[in-house]
Protein backbone atom coordinates (compact mmCIF):
# COMPACT_ATOMS: atom_id res chain seq x y z
CA UNK A 1 0.00 0.00 0.00
CA UNK A 2 2.55 2.72 -0.96
CA UNK A 3 0.10 5.24 -1.30
CA UNK A 4 -0.94 5.37 2.45
CA UNK A 5 2.72 4.80 3.16
CA UNK A 6 3.22 8.26 1.57
CA UNK A 7 0.41 9.78 3.12
CA UNK A 8 1.80 9.32 6.84
CA UNK A 9 5.34 9.88 5.86
CA UNK A 10 3.59 13.35 4.74
CA UNK A 11 1.44 13.84 7.65
CA UNK A 12 5.37 13.05 9.58
CA UNK A 13 6.17 15.69 7.37
CA UNK A 14 3.91 18.54 8.11
CA UNK A 15 3.91 17.71 11.85
CA UNK A 16 7.86 18.06 12.21
CA UNK A 17 6.94 21.48 10.11
CA UNK A 18 4.36 22.44 12.84
CA UNK A 19 6.41 21.56 15.74
CA UNK A 20 9.25 23.43 14.19
CA UNK A 21 6.87 26.48 14.03
CA UNK A 22 5.09 26.21 16.95
CA UNK A 23 8.28 25.80 19.50
CA UNK A 24 10.33 29.01 17.48
CA UNK A 25 7.21 31.34 17.18
CA UNK A 26 4.01 30.31 19.13
CA UNK A 27 0.52 29.23 18.45
CA UNK A 28 -0.16 32.56 16.57
CA UNK A 29 2.29 31.31 13.52
CA UNK A 30 0.54 27.85 13.18
CA UNK A 31 -1.61 29.24 10.03
CA UNK A 32 -2.20 27.74 6.98
CA UNK A 33 0.29 29.69 5.17
CA UNK A 34 2.72 29.28 8.06
CA UNK A 35 3.09 26.04 8.14
CA UNK A 36 3.10 25.90 4.35
CA UNK A 37 5.96 27.76 4.12
CA UNK A 38 7.61 26.34 7.24
CA UNK A 39 6.93 22.85 5.00
CA UNK A 40 8.04 24.27 1.49
CA UNK A 41 4.41 23.14 0.37
CA UNK A 42 1.71 25.55 -1.66
CA UNK A 43 -0.82 26.51 1.07
CA UNK A 44 -3.34 24.36 -1.92
CA UNK A 45 -1.66 20.82 -0.81
CA UNK A 46 -1.70 21.87 2.82
CA UNK A 47 -5.73 22.39 1.96
CA UNK A 48 -5.73 18.75 1.29
CA UNK A 49 -4.79 17.78 4.84
CA UNK A 50 -6.67 20.11 6.98
CA UNK A 51 -9.81 22.22 6.00
CA UNK A 52 -9.73 25.13 7.89
CA UNK A 53 -7.28 26.48 10.86
CA UNK A 54 -9.14 24.42 13.54
CA UNK A 55 -8.48 21.27 12.14
CA UNK A 56 -4.53 22.73 11.50
CA UNK A 57 -4.91 23.31 15.34
CA UNK A 58 -6.14 20.37 16.35
CA UNK A 59 -3.28 18.41 14.52
CA UNK A 60 -0.83 20.68 15.65
CA UNK A 61 -2.02 19.41 19.56
CA UNK A 62 -1.83 15.95 18.83
CA UNK A 63 1.72 16.42 17.32
CA UNK A 64 2.74 17.92 20.61
CA UNK A 65 0.56 14.89 22.48
CA UNK A 66 2.14 12.21 20.00
CA UNK A 67 5.61 13.64 21.12
CA UNK A 68 4.11 13.00 25.18
CA UNK A 69 3.30 9.72 23.84
CA UNK A 70 6.95 8.48 22.59
CA UNK A 71 8.00 9.68 26.58
CA UNK A 72 5.72 7.98 27.74
CA UNK A 73 6.83 4.63 25.87
CA UNK A 74 10.49 5.35 26.69
CA UNK A 75 9.36 5.61 30.47
CA UNK A 76 7.32 2.15 30.42
CA UNK A 77 10.13 0.63 28.44
CA UNK A 78 13.04 1.96 30.93
CA UNK A 79 11.57 2.08 34.65
CA UNK A 80 11.92 -0.81 36.26
CA UNK A 81 9.39 -0.74 39.62
CA UNK A 82 6.23 0.83 39.55
CA UNK A 83 7.11 3.81 41.68
CA UNK A 84 9.76 4.60 39.36
CA UNK A 85 7.70 4.48 36.44
CA UNK A 86 5.38 6.66 38.22
CA UNK A 87 7.91 9.16 38.20
CA UNK A 88 8.91 9.05 34.85
CA UNK A 89 5.42 9.55 33.80
CA UNK A 90 5.76 12.85 36.19
CA UNK A 91 8.26 13.91 34.60
CA UNK A 92 7.17 14.02 31.53
CA UNK A 93 5.48 16.69 32.33
CA UNK A 94 8.05 18.93 33.57
CA UNK A 95 10.31 21.29 31.47
CA UNK A 96 13.67 19.90 33.12
CA UNK A 97 15.40 20.25 29.80
CA UNK A 98 14.82 22.50 26.41
CA UNK A 99 12.68 19.81 24.28
CA UNK A 100 10.05 19.75 27.03
CA UNK A 101 10.52 23.12 28.25
CA UNK A 102 9.57 24.04 24.26
CA UNK A 103 6.32 20.95 25.13
CA UNK A 104 4.99 22.12 28.29
CA UNK A 105 4.68 25.46 27.17
CA UNK A 106 3.05 24.66 23.74
CA UNK A 107 0.57 22.59 26.20
CA UNK A 108 -0.55 25.07 28.30
CA UNK A 109 -0.96 27.92 24.84
CA UNK A 110 -3.24 25.11 23.56
CA UNK A 111 -5.60 25.60 27.08
CA UNK A 112 -6.34 29.04 25.86
CA UNK A 113 -7.32 28.02 22.74
CA UNK A 114 -9.12 25.24 24.01
CA UNK A 115 -11.53 27.74 26.17
CA UNK A 116 -13.90 28.72 22.56
CA UNK A 117 -12.56 25.20 20.47
CA UNK A 118 -14.44 22.39 21.82
CA UNK A 119 -12.74 19.59 19.99
CA UNK A 120 -9.51 20.65 21.53
CA UNK A 121 -10.68 21.13 25.00
CA UNK A 122 -12.15 17.23 24.54
CA UNK A 123 -8.44 16.91 23.40
CA UNK A 124 -7.32 17.90 26.52
CA UNK A 125 -9.52 16.53 29.08
CA UNK A 126 -9.19 13.08 27.07
CA UNK A 127 -5.39 13.48 27.26
CA UNK A 128 -5.26 14.76 31.09
CA UNK A 129 -7.63 11.42 32.27
CA UNK A 130 -4.93 8.95 30.15
CA UNK A 131 -2.34 10.76 32.58
CA UNK A 132 -3.58 10.66 35.39
CA UNK A 133 -4.86 7.14 35.20
CA UNK A 134 -1.53 5.94 34.03
CA UNK A 135 -0.20 7.09 37.50
CA UNK A 136 -2.73 6.02 39.57
CA UNK A 137 -2.08 2.20 37.82
CA UNK A 138 1.52 2.67 38.15
CA UNK A 139 1.12 3.81 42.24
CA UNK A 140 -1.73 0.82 42.02
CA UNK A 141 1.55 -1.47 41.07
CA UNK A 142 3.54 -0.62 43.74
CA UNK A 143 1.24 -0.76 46.49
CA UNK A 144 0.21 -4.27 45.87
CA UNK A 145 4.11 -4.83 46.10
CA UNK A 146 3.86 -3.39 49.22
CA UNK A 147 6.01 -0.24 48.38
CA UNK A 148 3.64 2.14 49.35
CA UNK A 149 1.40 2.14 52.07
CA UNK A 150 -2.04 0.13 51.43
CA UNK A 151 -4.28 3.32 53.08
CA UNK A 152 -3.24 5.27 50.16
CA UNK A 153 -5.97 6.19 47.76
CA UNK A 154 -3.98 5.94 44.33
CA UNK A 155 -6.52 7.48 42.36
CA UNK A 156 -6.26 10.61 44.63
CA UNK A 157 -2.48 10.97 44.95
CA UNK A 158 -2.43 10.69 41.20
CA UNK A 159 -4.72 13.32 40.64
CA UNK A 160 -2.76 15.66 43.26
CA UNK A 161 0.83 14.53 41.82
CA UNK A 162 -0.41 15.53 37.92
CA UNK A 163 -1.75 18.81 39.13
CA UNK A 164 1.66 19.48 41.17
CA UNK A 165 3.36 18.37 38.25
CA UNK A 166 0.94 20.47 35.96
CA UNK A 167 1.51 23.75 38.53
CA UNK A 168 5.16 23.75 38.37
CA UNK A 169 5.20 23.83 35.14
CA UNK A 170 2.59 26.43 34.57
CA UNK A 171 5.48 28.60 36.65
CA UNK A 172 8.18 27.59 35.53
CA UNK A 173 7.30 28.35 31.86
CA UNK A 174 8.34 32.04 32.70
CA UNK A 175 10.34 31.77 35.66
CA UNK A 176 12.79 28.70 35.02
CA UNK A 177 14.44 28.95 38.45
CA UNK A 178 11.23 28.29 40.38
CA UNK A 179 11.15 24.45 39.07
CA UNK A 180 11.55 22.44 42.53
CA UNK A 181 11.80 18.92 41.65
CA UNK A 182 12.00 18.03 45.54
CA UNK A 183 8.81 18.80 45.64
CA UNK A 184 6.80 15.77 43.41
CA UNK A 185 9.74 13.37 44.86
CA UNK A 186 8.79 14.28 48.58
CA UNK A 187 5.27 13.48 47.55
CA UNK A 188 6.06 10.22 46.65
CA UNK A 189 7.97 9.31 49.05
CA UNK A 190 5.28 10.06 51.46
CA UNK A 191 3.16 7.31 50.84
CA UNK A 192 6.18 4.93 50.94
CA UNK A 193 5.08 2.01 53.23
CA UNK A 194 7.00 2.64 56.93
CA UNK A 195 9.76 0.35 57.70
CA UNK A 196 8.46 -2.06 59.91
CA UNK A 197 9.64 -1.00 63.13
CA UNK B 1 -9.53 66.93 38.83
CA UNK B 2 -12.05 66.02 36.83
CA UNK B 3 -10.51 65.08 33.86
CA UNK B 4 -8.08 62.62 35.80
CA UNK B 5 -11.60 60.92 37.09
CA UNK B 6 -12.51 60.65 33.69
CA UNK B 7 -9.84 58.75 32.32
CA UNK B 8 -10.17 56.39 35.07
CA UNK B 9 -14.27 56.19 34.57
CA UNK B 10 -13.39 55.10 30.84
CA UNK B 11 -10.39 52.85 31.67
CA UNK B 12 -12.97 51.29 34.32
CA UNK B 13 -15.29 50.97 31.13
CA UNK B 14 -12.89 49.70 29.09
CA UNK B 15 -11.74 47.03 31.11
CA UNK B 16 -15.42 45.87 31.77
CA UNK B 17 -15.42 45.52 28.01
CA UNK B 18 -12.52 43.50 28.01
CA UNK B 19 -13.75 41.53 30.63
CA UNK B 20 -17.27 40.91 28.97
CA UNK B 21 -15.78 39.90 25.71
CA UNK B 22 -13.25 37.88 26.84
CA UNK B 23 -14.75 35.66 29.06
CA UNK B 24 -17.66 34.89 26.44
CA UNK B 25 -15.22 34.68 23.39
CA UNK B 26 -12.14 34.18 24.74
CA UNK B 27 -8.89 35.92 24.14
CA UNK B 28 -9.44 35.55 20.16
CA UNK B 29 -12.20 38.11 20.48
CA UNK B 30 -9.80 40.92 22.42
CA UNK B 31 -8.89 43.07 19.32
CA UNK B 32 -9.12 46.75 19.15
CA UNK B 33 -12.20 46.33 16.31
CA UNK B 34 -13.35 43.78 19.10
CA UNK B 35 -12.99 45.11 22.24
CA UNK B 36 -14.28 48.86 20.44
CA UNK B 37 -17.32 47.68 19.56
CA UNK B 38 -18.37 45.63 22.83
CA UNK B 39 -17.85 49.30 24.47
CA UNK B 40 -19.43 51.17 22.15
CA UNK B 41 -16.98 53.30 21.29
CA UNK B 42 -15.19 53.99 17.93
CA UNK B 43 -11.80 51.99 17.11
CA UNK B 44 -10.56 55.81 17.01
CA UNK B 45 -11.38 56.53 20.63
CA UNK B 46 -9.40 53.21 21.45
CA UNK B 47 -6.67 53.80 19.86
CA UNK B 48 -6.02 56.41 22.49
CA UNK B 49 -5.66 54.40 25.06
CA UNK B 50 -3.87 51.77 23.20
CA UNK B 51 -1.49 51.90 20.73
CA UNK B 52 -1.71 48.10 19.40
CA UNK B 53 -2.93 45.02 20.30
CA UNK B 54 0.08 43.66 22.64
CA UNK B 55 -1.02 47.01 24.67
CA UNK B 56 -4.56 46.01 24.66
CA UNK B 57 -3.68 42.38 25.56
CA UNK B 58 -1.58 43.64 28.74
CA UNK B 59 -4.50 45.43 29.90
CA UNK B 60 -6.55 42.76 29.41
CA UNK B 61 -4.24 40.74 31.50
CA UNK B 62 -4.47 43.19 34.21
CA UNK B 63 -8.29 43.28 34.44
CA UNK B 64 -7.83 39.98 35.11
CA UNK B 65 -5.31 40.65 37.65
CA UNK B 66 -7.17 43.20 39.05
CA UNK B 67 -10.06 41.43 39.63
CA UNK B 68 -8.02 38.49 41.43
CA UNK B 69 -6.56 41.69 43.58
CA UNK B 70 -9.81 42.34 44.35
CA UNK B 71 -10.58 38.69 45.94
CA UNK B 72 -7.02 38.91 48.12
CA UNK B 73 -8.53 42.00 49.30
CA UNK B 74 -11.37 40.75 50.33
CA UNK B 75 -9.05 37.17 51.88
CA UNK B 76 -7.42 39.54 54.18
CA UNK B 77 -10.34 41.29 55.56
CA UNK B 78 -12.72 38.28 56.15
CA UNK B 79 -10.06 35.54 57.28
CA UNK B 80 -9.20 35.67 61.04
CA UNK B 81 -6.28 33.40 61.78
CA UNK B 82 -3.13 32.77 59.09
CA UNK B 83 -4.13 29.26 58.19
CA UNK B 84 -7.20 30.25 57.20
CA UNK B 85 -6.07 33.34 55.16
CA UNK B 86 -3.35 31.35 53.50
CA UNK B 87 -6.68 28.92 52.77
CA UNK B 88 -8.66 32.03 50.86
CA UNK B 89 -5.34 33.26 49.46
CA UNK B 90 -5.13 29.20 47.45
CA UNK B 91 -9.07 29.30 47.23
CA UNK B 92 -8.65 32.50 44.83
CA UNK B 93 -6.75 30.22 41.78
CA UNK B 94 -9.86 27.46 42.28
CA UNK B 95 -12.82 27.44 39.82
CA UNK B 96 -15.44 26.56 42.72
CA UNK B 97 -17.96 28.84 41.19
CA UNK B 98 -18.97 30.64 37.54
CA UNK B 99 -16.64 33.77 37.74
CA UNK B 100 -13.26 32.23 39.17
CA UNK B 101 -14.20 29.51 36.16
CA UNK B 102 -13.99 31.98 34.04
CA UNK B 103 -10.65 33.84 35.53
CA UNK B 104 -9.00 30.87 36.17
CA UNK B 105 -9.42 29.80 32.33
CA UNK B 106 -8.56 33.54 31.10
CA UNK B 107 -5.54 33.43 32.96
CA UNK B 108 -4.79 30.20 31.53
CA UNK B 109 -4.92 31.96 28.27
CA UNK B 110 -2.58 34.02 28.92
CA UNK B 111 0.21 31.61 29.31
CA UNK B 112 -0.10 30.56 25.52
CA UNK B 113 0.06 34.23 24.16
CA UNK B 114 2.70 34.85 26.80
CA UNK B 115 5.41 32.70 24.64
CA UNK B 116 6.24 34.65 22.14
CA UNK B 117 4.90 37.77 24.55
CA UNK B 118 8.04 39.29 26.72
CA UNK B 119 5.76 41.52 28.67
CA UNK B 120 3.21 39.87 29.12
CA UNK B 121 5.42 36.26 29.94
CA UNK B 122 6.66 39.65 33.22
CA UNK B 123 3.30 40.12 34.03
CA UNK B 124 2.91 37.04 34.67
CA UNK B 125 6.19 35.88 36.24
CA UNK B 126 5.31 38.96 39.18
CA UNK B 127 2.28 37.82 39.67
CA UNK B 128 3.19 34.18 40.75
CA UNK B 129 5.63 35.66 42.67
CA UNK B 130 3.67 37.45 44.47
CA UNK B 131 1.09 34.40 44.79
CA UNK B 132 3.43 32.51 46.28
CA UNK B 133 5.06 35.24 48.80
CA UNK B 134 1.39 36.22 50.12
CA UNK B 135 0.84 32.45 50.84
CA UNK B 136 4.05 31.69 52.32
CA UNK B 137 3.51 35.30 54.56
CA UNK B 138 0.15 33.46 55.85
CA UNK B 139 2.19 29.95 56.34
CA UNK B 140 5.07 31.72 58.58
CA UNK B 141 2.01 33.75 60.12
CA UNK B 142 0.32 30.30 61.10
CA UNK B 143 3.63 28.74 62.00
CA UNK B 144 4.41 32.02 64.22
CA UNK B 145 1.40 31.11 66.48
CA UNK B 146 2.09 27.39 66.60
CA UNK B 147 -0.53 26.47 64.09
CA UNK B 148 1.72 24.34 61.56
CA UNK B 149 4.78 22.73 62.57
CA UNK B 150 8.35 24.86 63.25
CA UNK B 151 10.45 22.35 61.05
CA UNK B 152 7.83 23.04 57.70
CA UNK B 153 10.01 24.93 55.22
CA UNK B 154 7.12 27.47 54.29
CA UNK B 155 8.57 29.22 51.31
CA UNK B 156 8.85 25.65 49.66
CA UNK B 157 4.93 24.46 51.29
CA UNK B 158 3.65 27.86 49.77
CA UNK B 159 5.18 26.67 46.01
CA UNK B 160 4.34 23.90 46.51
CA UNK B 161 0.62 24.34 47.15
CA UNK B 162 0.30 27.47 44.92
CA UNK B 163 1.07 24.52 42.08
CA UNK B 164 -1.41 22.17 43.13
CA UNK B 165 -4.23 24.46 42.97
CA UNK B 166 -2.99 25.73 39.51
CA UNK B 167 -2.67 22.14 38.40
CA UNK B 168 -6.05 21.37 39.45
CA UNK B 169 -7.18 24.58 37.84
CA UNK B 170 -6.20 23.63 34.93
CA UNK B 171 -7.51 20.08 34.79
CA UNK B 172 -10.87 21.67 36.09
CA UNK B 173 -11.02 23.54 33.21
CA UNK B 174 -11.79 21.30 30.66
CA UNK B 175 -13.11 18.74 33.29
CA UNK B 176 -15.29 20.30 35.86
CA UNK B 177 -16.01 17.51 37.98
CA UNK B 178 -12.46 16.55 38.85
CA UNK B 179 -11.78 19.13 40.83
CA UNK B 180 -11.34 17.75 44.37
CA UNK B 181 -10.55 20.82 46.63
CA UNK B 182 -10.42 18.25 49.20
CA UNK B 183 -6.22 17.38 48.02
CA UNK B 184 -5.65 20.87 49.16
CA UNK B 185 -7.00 20.92 52.65
CA UNK B 186 -5.04 17.70 53.33
CA UNK B 187 -2.18 19.42 52.50
CA UNK B 188 -2.54 22.34 54.66
CA UNK B 189 -3.51 20.02 57.36
CA UNK B 190 -0.37 17.95 56.96
CA UNK B 191 1.72 20.73 58.23
CA UNK B 192 -0.05 21.06 61.58
CA UNK B 193 1.50 21.05 64.38
CA UNK B 194 1.15 17.39 66.02
CA UNK B 195 -0.74 17.87 68.97
CA UNK B 196 1.18 17.07 72.38
CA UNK B 197 0.61 13.17 72.98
Amino acid sequence: MPKIVDHEQRREELAAAVWRLASREGLDAVTIRGVAAEAGWSTGALHHYFSDKEELLLFAFQTVAGRVGRRVAVAREESGEPLELARALLAIGLPLDDERRDETRLWFAFLGLALTRPPLARAQRLAYRSWRRMVADALRGAQERGDIDEDVDVEREAAGLVALVDGLAVQASFDPDCLDVGLVDERLAGMRSAPAR
